[in-house]
């Protein structure tokens, strides 16, 4: 993996990322495909409306339809057919998230699977194992997330374990293809979150993604905590941002000196049959568009907008048709990609290389 | 609209329909977009797999949006980005579906909306002015369905309300440019067939279909009807055999005289988690293709087979992927166009023009 910064304005950065299936230039935005698939829309597809970085998430992959799976298929490129980079997540905040399904050691973590109840156990050697297989270009360690807000306690206990299996995640690679990240952690409190950055930097990463916000906080107090990682986190390695976010939070954290992105919004909004445009949110269902024939977004060149009319996508989300969840999803992640691009562009101009 | 055969087989027929959007070559499949989309798949897909005319429902169009929005959006083509051919069925069958929730006179049918139990009256006079705001190429006439097998006397009395009706909608028409189809009646009586046949034929269609069929009896039932009603039919005049069906059914009625075609069956089984293969219908729902990394079917030429595994398949129904329906989707609606492509070449090239 190679990052080269390009232009600089401000903290803000145009860069370009060298991975084994491409290169990505940043800040970019990364479309979810959870269960090795961007739901709804296919890799030429993606390709079409610029994405070119995507994730995946090894938690989902591992329980369906199993690592074994995703590797005798050749790995996940082969197996989804998305010839370009690839970052699993390694499901540290999934797992979390199954509150009374799982239980947390130092050791690593007990879980159910919200499949079927089967118990399993994550560690971070395990989860790096899992990631190897799966053979994304980026892995991310296994880490402990807190719901914001956190007590200074929790958060510390969280964060410090992190940064424990992020040193194991670190001594168990085995693959030199594969860029490793770590992930900052520390909840709302920047004496933490300096605490992470610089312990997590001391193990030594290919990159560094700030984790644990987007969950509870407001963008108000979030967007200082990235302020304060950014300002300790090294600057000639990529930086992202993880689970986040609006058209205003990726604005706010480009601005901020963050490189990359990935969150469901665009594609979970599009299936509730809201579009994401420049004049704020749209939801499609709403009886106000069943006679307007104008564009989604009249701002926006992506064929769902140049093609058809709110009239149609009105109809077609009232009517549960798939083609709502199709068309919508595709403008949403246009628009997440264009906006990155003007972001970069901006750098570019405005700034110094 | 204009029909001409260019080579003959038999009773088999390739012909060429000109109608206002373009130019179709049958026998031909349509497929079912009943609530103006081809569900899960977009118009250039539908373009680039080889449909060149699909299949609209006025009944549900009428509900949903209603026929007013349709019309103020330029008409069916506009509204849903077609720019082919569109036949749209009259809703007979949609309503006689109905049951309980509808009360036929020789008037018309009385019935509730299924989605808000609103009551409507629809007459074979309405149905042709509804049709004519949507705007197809071709219109169906209103007929009265019974479901295989019926007595005499119902197949009678719904074939002979059928061909009153088909007299009225032919005088109700205003439309110069679009094609209006007279439809079969008669059930599995083999002389109700003949007099439907002939009665329409007597007040003067610009094609045929023939009608409820595929409701209730078996294939070897259903051949000799279509023998009995492509006998009667005029050579000259584009034969529409309606619903129908299975690949075999496409087959064995094309070698019958049928011209046209459409049916659910393909895009209804991919939703299905269902491919419709050479070998057979495969369900991937199915536990041997966790591991199977092979095409979904080593015959076919379209991408879902050219850059998917059949283990992919899987995982995607296993996860209740969109992409499921659209990949299959796309796979099954590519083979019956394929069919239809062999079809029609086997005539020309084994047949006399």
């Amino acid at each position: 993996m190679k990052f080269q910064i390009i232009a600089q304005r401000g903290a803000a950065r145009a860069g370009l990322l060298e991975l084994p299936h491409g290169t990505v230039e940043t800040p970019a935005f990364m479309p979810v495909g959870t269960l090795a698939t961007v739901k709804a829309v296919l890799p030429h597809e993606l390709e079409e409306l610029g994405a070119r970085m995507i994730l995946n998430n090894a938690f989902h992959l591992y329980l369906r339809p199993g690592t074994e799976v995703v590797e005798a298929a050749g790995g996940l490129h082969r197996f989804e057919n998305w010839p370009r980079p690839i970052l699993t997540d390694s499901g540290g905040f999934q797992v979390f998230s199954l509150a009374k399904l799982r239980k947390i050691t130092d050791e690593g973590v007990h879980f159910k699977s919200p499949i079927d109840g089967s118990p399993h156990f994550f560690t971070p050697e395990s989860v790096i194992a899992i990631e190897e297989k799966l053979g994304p270009d980026v892995a991310m360690v296994l880490d402990d997330v807190v719901r914001n807000p956190a007590t200074y306690d929790e958060a510390a206990q969280a964060m410090r374990r992190s940064v424990s299996w992020a040193g194991r995640a670190s001594a168990a690679r085995t693959r030199a293809d594969q860029a490793v990240f770590g992930i900052v952690q520390g909840g709302l409190h920047p004496e933490l979150r300096i605490e992470s950055a610089q312990a997590t930097v001391d193990i030594g990463f290919d990159g560094y993604a700030i984790g644990g916000l987007s969950v509870g906080e407001k963008p108000e107090e979030m967007y200082p905590i990235v302020d304060v990682c950014c300002e300790v986190l090294p600057t000639a390695q990529p930086r992202y941002l993880m689970g986040v976010g609006t058209p205003r939070d990726l604005r706010e954290a480009v601005a901020r000196g963050v490189d990359m992105f990935d969150c469901v919004i665009p594609t979970r909004l599009a299936r509730h049959s809201t579009a994401v445009t420049e004049a704020g949110n749209l939801n499609l269902l709403n009886a106000r568009f069943k006679h307007d024939f104008g564009p989604l977004d009249p701002e926006c060149e992506c064929p769902t907008c140049r093609q058809y009319s709110r009239a149609y996508l009105h109809h077609l989300c009232k009517c549960g048709e798939i083609l709502a969840p199709r068309l919508i999803t595709y403008h949403n992640l246009y628009f997440y990609q264009a906006l990155m691009r003007k972001l970069r562009q901006e750098i570019i101009n405005e700034g110094c290389s």
